[in-house]
Order: structure tokens, then sequence, then C-alpha cells
């Protein structure tokens, strides 16, 4: 049997065919389109999986389903997205508009769900039952798998594990609240206390490796002087593995996963990142005595879209 | 067929023959005898399990299961209890100990995750396929069921909900980390606050209630003065509140269940407390327009750890 997996993104809709142990057999892309509406990418959607099904040589009969992974979050029990800002939906019913074009049982789910399947499926956490994958990106999102499958809740809401309070009176967040995990956590975090320490101190290396402009920083800029050694984006990063590990004591407290993982545009910082957390995560926990979960960086990437999508209707 | 469900708190042993259904045909109890050793305990939990099953009609033949709600925790790999402070238990091999006396399956959880499993079968939770239980004592402890079963994680520590950290920085914990939430919603906050509260203002009505003994505060003695509109326990027990409703967000966001029940002592506070945190939660929700997590008391109280324990092994 043939999956079809397809990653929807602001700027990129990906879709490829995908076997039953999550190879890509074909995949390719079109250009989102945003300002089309959603009519027009849906159907792009269907026609880009069945064409990467009969390019990988298969035909339509053999695909058994089809999986979305969408910036937003998806009601189950509706099958509508009330919100995906990325997209511009508000209220879109995918699954009524998918039935347009094909019989084939439709998955969506949230794109951090989706890479954390992904990477349970043919990834760091290949074999894992309970795993919680973690995207430190603009904000910070979460893939929870228990059991071997994808865990959202009751309301399909379960994941939101970047909008946790860990710092209650802390710095405001997008949602309106305060103190919210990815206000610390998130790439966006980094270049926040950044552009501070740049106000703070305007001949500090950052300020130089940005050419004097604090809005070019970038969450790169901050941890390569880190890695550098430099002591303000050090002390910088320091604290922003503080932050990222209070979070991480969170997830095992409550989901006591076999292993976390690092995903999202600053897990690229890699080692460095990974061996910070490491060894900052065991003074947080909270059973000394008791093994807990391992750390470890995610490994599909750019596939990991495709492939977790496909995987939704395993 | 029966299952035996055993409770066992620093003072009591309690144990019930229990039926199919959550229902409790036989109690009694021993005390525990915390000094006597390990050994005695587990064999006068054995004991009394099966006397309560002759005493309830049924015979020992009939005994499906054995299960046994503990104040500590639990490693399901190697059936030992790693650490259990108030039996003052170290290590303790409970299964082996456990097959001196019966050849029947023996289960074995943390207390408060046997309450939520107790109230997901027989009481406020009943026919909900997930709810999260959480326990406002001299800590803050928690029970989820997933699926309408014991969630615990990979390595038995999913339930640790009183240590995720939502205040950064903030109180010291016992665990040796700052800010975790039972240092906010526990009872021993109320009695920490309300001696703050004493001691900027001896004339507090608080004071008063306590006989100038500020050791003397309870729970009870804070929150009855909040009922009955005194400013200073008021304003303490709003704040408690936000607390409460701070990391009822956090385990919406994570866990997302149909249902949220709060136990224990502070619980007692009744519709009072009910309808504070009824108002408070929706502030702090991320997906205003989703449904989320309805909130409720504890309504099985003292027969809940032999009814969960029971239904542990069903």
């Amino acid at each position: 049997m043939i999956y079809i997996g397809i990653d929807v993104g602001g700027t990129t809709i990906k879709a490829g065919a995908v076997d039953e142990q999550g190879n890509i057999l074909y995949k390719h892309s079109c250009p989102t389109g945003v300002e089309r509406g959603y009519e027009a990418m849906i159907r792009d959607m269907a026609e880009l999986g069945f064409s990467a099904v009969e390019k990988s040589g298969h035909t339509r009969e053999e695909v058994k389903a089809i999986g979305i992974g969408i910036p937003g979050i998806m009601d189950q029990r509706t099958g509508i997205v009330p919100l995906c800002t990325n997209l511009n939906w508000h209220g879109v019913p995918i699954l009524e508009e998918m039935k347009k074009y094909t019989d084939v049982p439709v998955y969506v789910d949230n794109d951090a769900t989706v890479a954390g399947l992904a990477e349970s499926v043919k990834g760091v956490s290949a074999g894992c039952s309970d795993s919680v994958f973690v995207t430190l990106g603009t904000g910070v999102g979460g893939g929870i798998v228990i059991g071997g499958k994808v865990f959202s809740g009751a309301h399909g809401v379960a994941s939101e594990i970047g909008h946790m309070t860990t710092v209650d009176g802390g710095e405001l967040c997008s949602c309106g609240n305060r103190g919210c995990w990815e206000r610390y956590a998130s790439a966006t975090a980094l270049i926040r206390e950044g552009r501070k320490l740049c106000a703070e101190n305007p001949a500090c290396a950052l300020m130089y490796a940005v050419d004097g402009d604090p809005e070019k920083i970038t969450a790169k800029h901050v941890i390569d002087l880190a890695k550098a050694g430099d002591p303000g984006c050090s002390a910088l990063f320091a604290n922003y593995v503080h932050h990222l590990a209070v979070g991480m004591r969170n997830l095992i407290n409550l989901y006591d996963p076999e292993v976390i993982v690092l995903g999202g545009g600053v897990s690229y910082a890699g080692e460095f990142l990974l061996n910070a957390v490491r060894e900052a995560l065991p003074k947080y926990v909270f059973f000394k005595t008791m093994p807990f979960a391992r750390v470890e960086l995610a490994q599909l990437t750019n596939d990991a879209g495709i492939i977790g999508a496909a995987m939704l209707g395993r």
C-alpha cells in the first residue's frame, strides 16, 4: 500500500508518495499561493499528492490514506481547521474540501505533531513507543507520540507545549499570557535577548557581527558567538539552555517519554546545543535515581513533514 | 470476578473486596505500623485483602487481581518501590514480597494515580476516556488516565505534576528546584502565605482565628476567612487560585483531558474553590474558541484508594 504525505507551509506545498515503512518513493512541491484562498490550495494538495504517486510508479488505487501536516490546529471532532495563521485559514473545512478530489481517508494534524511522528517512525526516535518532539523555531511546538500513536488529547490541543507557563509573570506572549515557555526557548527568545545585549553594550561582539544593526540578529549569530566563547553570548546561551531544560523537565514530569527530540531552527546548533542540554537537564529532574528521557537531535529535517503526514494514516 | 484494593497510608492500611464495576463489597482497615518494617506491613496488606474477600462472601479463588496504592513511586520495570517517605520504604521489592502470600497478579501504583483511576471508573469522571486528577494536599499529586487507562509514562514517573515548574526562580521546593507548582497550589502554600500575612499584619483576622499562633494556621482557616470576605485572606486565596489555574492551563496544554478533577484537602473548600477556578481558567487557556477540560470536584474521597487500587488489575 502507498500513503500520500502532504506538508503545507506558508510558502511551499510538498507532497510525497510514501511506503508502509516510511520511505519516500517520490516527492515534489509547488508554491502555496496563500492569496488564492483555501479551495485552490487544497485542490493543489490533492493533485500534487496523486501525481507523486503516479510518478513513483504506483496507481491511485494503491493509495491507502492521505495525511496532511498544517502549520496550525485541526479540530478532529469537526474536520475543520479553526485557525492557521500562515495559510490565512479561519474555519476551513479541509476534510469536506478534500472529498471533492478523493474518497481515500484523509488525516490532518499539526506540523510539529507530524514531524514528531516522522522521527518516531524513520528518525532518531524510531522504535520508541513514547516520544516528545520539540520544535525550537519562531515559537515552540510539540509532537507527542504515546504508545506509537500521535497523542492530541480529547479536544486536539494536547501538544501546545510552547504555551505552558514556566515563568509566571514573565515575558508577555502573543497568546495574551505571561511566561509561556516559547518566550524563553524559541529562536525568537535568543534574538530578543541578543538585542537587549546590544542595547546594553553597543560595543559587544554581537553588534559587530550584525554590522551595528540589531534588527539583523538571528539565533545563529548568538549561538555562533557563544560557540566562539564570547562572554556576552555565552551567558545569554547558558540562560537559554536553563529555560529550555526547565520546560523539558516539565515534559518529563508530565509525559515521561523515552526520548525528547529537539528540532527546528535552533537545533541546527547541533552538538553544542545537545551537550549543553544534556548537562543541564539532570539538575532539574525530580527522581534522581530513576532513568529519564534521553535527549536527541532531530534527523529528518526537510523530509519529516512528508513522512510524518503519510504515517498519520498508517 | 473479585478484585482486592489496598490503600496504604502512613497511619492506616485499608483493604476492600471490589467487584468488576468498582463497587466495594466489604472493606476494613488496620494500623500501618511503619516502625515494623516493610515485611510486616506487606503481610498485613495481603491478609487484610483476602479476609475482606472472605467477609464479602466470596472465596480466595475468585480473586482476579490485587491492586495497591502507595504514597510514593513504583518502578514498574523492576517491581521495586524506590522511595516511599511516609512508609519509610527505600528499595522495597513489593511484588516479590507479595508472592510469599499469593500467586494472584499484583499491581502497584502511586496513590494519586489510583485515586484518579477510581474517579474515572466510579466517580465524577466516570465514562471519560481522558482525565487528570489533581490532589491538593501537603503537596500536589496527579493521576492521569488516558484512553481509560492509567498513564505513567515510559519510566513510571509521568504524573509528577506537582513538580512542574510554573514560577521559574520562585519558592524553593523540597525537590531542590525553584518554582514547582506544588509550592503554590498545595495546602502548604496556603499555610505559608497565611503565616506571611500574619507576620506582616499581626492584627489580621487570620491571626485572631488561630488565637495568635500562626503555627496553627491550616488551609481551612485561610479558605473560611476568604469565604467570609476577609480582605487579607480573600487576596491570598485569589492568588492561590491564579497559581492553581496557571498549572491547570499547563495540564490542558499538555494532556488536554476531558475533565480535570480536584481532590485532596483543599478541594473540601467545595463550590467556593470550584467556582473560583472555573472563573479563572478560561483567561489562561490557549485556544479561546475550542472546547477545553471541564473542572470538577472529586466525589469518592475516602473510598477512592480502595476502588482505584482494585481497578488497577481490571
